[in-house]
């Protein structure tokens, strides 16, 4: 089986040495999965049970996750799953039939927002809600052309994974779609928006939508303020912006629910997904209604289990415990320990080069001689899997190491994070 | 608010008088969904809570579920629940890393697939499902060529809706999509995929799939035996054939898993959804290993939630349940008495015309002085909701009766069923 080399932090079968166990199990999977599934690590990790910050492997061993975004509120959440099971027993139905749950929902999430983004709709992936997004871009713009940053991400349905280069020259990109480099600095990036947009509307495609990740997650992790002269020349060349916060949603970011408002922006549709059923597959978009006007006017949209109740009172529940349990403010405080623990670090290991945060999303760069390095990047992600934590590694160079722990991470486990991290520095 | 006339059964705004408790649900609906939602009924009907073959809403009053294919066990399985929320508590996470149950949940799917079919792939959604397979098949013939029927349903992404034409001309078709007339009989629908292939040939377009549902859902539900000649026009041209089995999958026709069997072919990619979590969302497709083999040498796929362990626990209940029950055989029992009591009541009822059964799938024709009545077909859909059993209507001429109530209905609401429809004639 060949493996895309192109994934950063992808196991390649006959690379390492497996255990029998693990041998066979990954045996059993290319049988039954087929070819196109990747697992992580030099040496696959098997997960059977996880709690709060912790997954153990078949043998209990307990490892730290300081990767896992999906349960950002700690694996098994009792409140979710409560909430969960709670309603699944009661009322699972769809959105055909009127249902104050999905309203609640809808409600609750919206309350987070600006007012102007006034409307939400519901779908089960992050992929999904980025399709719909420009779905309803198309309709409000009458164009087709869309920018997104050269190693960007946004999913696996045809169209997102025809504006996501990240996945590699093996999926095509569509041809109404343009790339601009990621954000160096506020000014250069608004022109290179505007450079792709008129290069667009050159062959005579009609600008629909500037669609970026608002941290940049896959091209190294950028947080920053510098996106409202982008969005100021996506508009003017007739486009939408949309948010894909997918990622840096929900608190991640720590100063705020969303990445979008550390740029002083607001968004004409952000889309949300991971983070957002702790687990349960729940995902949406929010927009302004003048946005989907177009699109509602002349389509319907309707998907089964988008937005039926047992969805939407798991995502209810997600909200009230990054509300109650004080998260944004914890992953402020907890992020900035982290970001202090690698600045330290980097004092005495040259390896660590540039660090880039926002809340409880860091981008560590590794580096050789001050040049990123893949491979340094990655056997500090194998000797930490080793050591029992786990991150990943990200970027176009594949060198930013991808730190990334549920929003409940406490001190004493950003210690032990770190810890781990300055012995793997000393073993690298 | 404009609503989509092309939906069947659709809430019409204005159109009938509503309680002021309904009014105001659905003018919160309206505000914080947006204009792309729609509703069924002359009168919408509130639910908040299910249990088996019945809904209840607001006041308690039961409801029959004669039309919700998703909770095909019944509502709220308690053995499926307890699955779900055994698994959600231990182990919930990806397919990155090892991990027994999406194997086992692997292991389980295809053991109810002929052996050419040997390896399975995960989605949430049976869009996602879908857009998948298309990829696949984009990428196995190098083509990019659809053939679908006039009046089909494939979902809710871009890919998926743009063959789709039953969603209406407010949504555009693929350019590379061609539609066929539904089946009449076997030589003239074979003839018809030919011409469409020869005709995107013609127009250099490479093809790709002839994608059909393999019960023809919302062509007017046609089941039958006829499907071998125009598969193997496909091949001829070059093309795959996608079985999507997201509506006839999972023992909805009674006499197989699969509504492909009874066509006596063996599909090159089956895609499949609702009924697979009953109320979970779990999707996914199984395929050929050589068809799956050129998508995963160029391209990996990852769905964040797609064979998470707790869909794959979900999914693996409601294959014992169908196991254990013995579903197969009950909806074919229950299946035949529907058909049999409105094949009596069509005796006195001039409007039932003809009756397309399988399993507990039906498609009973409405007509007037033999001409298809979508408006009485609406007529009684909407006297059957008043008389608190739930259908609804299909078809390119909106005059067929979808009866497809849970796999679990008993007789005696399979009486309750015939008993309402042979009143709602009376009053028609």
């Amino acid at each position: 089986m060949k493996t895309d080399e192109t994934m950063v932090n992808a196991f390649v079968p006959g690379r390492a040495k497996l255990s029998p166990e693990a041998e066979a199990m990954v045996a059993r999977r290319t049988r039954l999965l087929g070819p196109a599934y990747r697992l992580f690590y030099e040496t696959p990790v098997h997960f059977t049970r996880a709690e709060g910050c912790y997954l153990f492997d078949a043998e209990g061993k307990a490892y730290l996750d300081c990767y896992n975004n999906v349960a950002s509120l700690g694996h098994a959440h009792p409140h979710v799953l409560a909430a969960t099971a709670a309603q699944a027993a009661t009322y699972a139905s769809h959105t055909r039939y009127l249902n104050d749950v999905v309203l609640d929902c809808a409600e609750k999430l919206l309350s987070h927002f600006p007012p102007e983004l006034s409307q939400a709709m519901f779908t089960c992936t992050g992929s999904e809600a980025n399709d719909l997004a420009l779905r309803i871009a198309f309709a409000a713009t009458g164009g087709s052309g869309i920018v997104v940053t050269e190693n960007a991400y946004h999913g696996v349905t045809y169209l997102a994974a025809g504006l996501s280069p990240s996945l590699g020259a093996g999926v095509d990109l569509g041809a109404h779609v343009r790339t601009v480099p990621a954000p160096r600095d506020t000014a250069s990036f608004a022109a290179d928006v505007a450079a792709a947009f008129a290069d667009l509307s050159r062959h005579g495609i009609r600008p629909a939508a500037l669609i970026v990740d608002t941290i940049f997650s896959s091209d190294g992790v950028i947080p920053g303020a510098f996106l409202a002269p982008a969005v100021k020349a996506a508009h003017a060349a007739g486009a939408l912006f949309i948010a894909d916060e997918v990622q840096p949603g929900f608190g991640r970011t720590g100063a705020q629910w969303w990445g979008f408002q550390a740029h002083g922006i607001t968004p004409d549709i952000v889309t949300m997904g991971k983070p957002m059923g702790n687990g349960y597959p729940v995902a949406g978009l929010v927009a302004r209604p003048e946005v989907l006007l177009p699109f509602g006017t002349k389509a319907r949209y309707f998907n089964t289990f988008g937005g039926n109740a047992t969805a939407c009172a798991t995502a209810i529940a997600v909200m009230e415990v990054i509300e109650t349990e004080g998260l944004l403010a914890h992953a402020t405080r907890i992020g900035a320990e982290l970001a202090a623990g690698l600045r330290a670090l980097a004092l005495t290991h040259e390896a660590l080069g540039e660090l880039r945060q926002a809340g409880l999303f860091l981008g560590q760069d590794v580096v050789e001689n001050g040049q990123p390095s893949a491979q340094k990047a990655a056997r500090l992600v194998n000797l930490l899997r080793e050591a029992r934590v786990l991150i990943s590694a990200t970027g176009p160079k594949g060198h930013v190491l991808k730190i990334r722990p549920p929003l409940v991470l406490t001190s004493a486990q950003a210690d032990q994070f770190l810890t781990a991290t300055e012995t793997a520095l000393k073993a690298l």
